[in-house]
């Protein structure tokens, strides 16, 4: 099974989507299985981060930001805006597909686990994930 | 097929695992497939490296705790030890979930190929790993 | 199904390899399932990117290159050449393999998307990369 979500455009930051993934896992109906997120995008990301306390991931999103800062000189790819460039970066130092097992008819998370979409830009538009559920 | 493997607690740094993983694909019996791992933790992640050369994983292991360093100002997430929060930001830039094609019954790695849980605690408890085997 | 395709040994930096995998993909025949890249090197990796801007894969090259310089006097694993620690940390650091689903027989990416093979040496030999497709 494929489908598509069409998550709504948000700022720039983890954006938790474990419910959205959930709800299409539990429509599949599999036991055990296999889901796989695919993000059709290169200046926003996924990963599986802290879902406890929101300071891991605050703390998270100031480094990254400080490793991959704007207005960088070295940039030369720089017409889209300054968040631009940053964005391809950190889209290629996280994931775009990430895979988690079902087991018991659920996602298999870990007890702290949760699901994020990572937008890079300040004001990302819509963005859209593909979600693959198999046997 | 879809198994969890309990991984002993270990120190800082990476742990091969390939021997238990490809124990697993054995006994699944797929002469065709795919494996994924997917690790069920924020403070511990996957990685594919050198298994023949021991400096290389020191040396992995060196620079990345030299960017992510502990007792970092930025900080804020710091009441479950100076080494969590580096853990948090070295497992988003490495992985949670890796998936490696199965091939004439085996795990198609390449000749110097190790699957590695890196540790990124002191003192990392118990890793829960789930492994599925699918066609 | 699991193909291996040999991609010719090519200079530092980011090569597009999507058409050679939609052709994998188009002659499996499935309307809907799953791509999973894998590649069986520790000295380079896969990265899905913007393909429309050759200047955002230039970027981001020379980003990646500034963070991990060579003749870092931190490495010790240098029998290899200068260029070999850097890319076995490169390679932690983007994806050793990628899930893509397949939706109306195609990959699904992105409008932007191309898949890259990301070459960290200066030269590297031939790439072998493993391409399951599964429903």
């Amino acid at each position: 099974m494929v489908k598509e979500l069409v998550l709504p455009g948000g700022h720039q930051g983890l954006h938790e989507i474990t419910h959205q993934v959930a709800t299409l896992v539990a429509e599949a109906g599999h036991e055990e299985g296999l889901c796989t997120l695919f993000l059709q995008h290169t200046s926003a990301s996924l990963t599986i981060q802290e879902n406890a306390d929101p300071s891991a991931r605050r703390d998270l999103e100031s480094w990254l930001k400080r490793l991959v800062p704007e207005h960088d000189p070295l940039f030369t790819h720089t017409h889209e805006g300054p968040d631009d460039m940053p964005s391809h970066i950190k889209t290629a130092l996280t994931a775009t597909s990430l895979s988690i097992p079902i087991l018991n008819g659920r996602l298999a998370l870990g007890t702290w686990q949760g699901i994020y979409l990572w937008e890079h830009r300040h004001h990302g538009g819509r963005r859209r994930l593909i979600v693959h559920i198999g046997e």
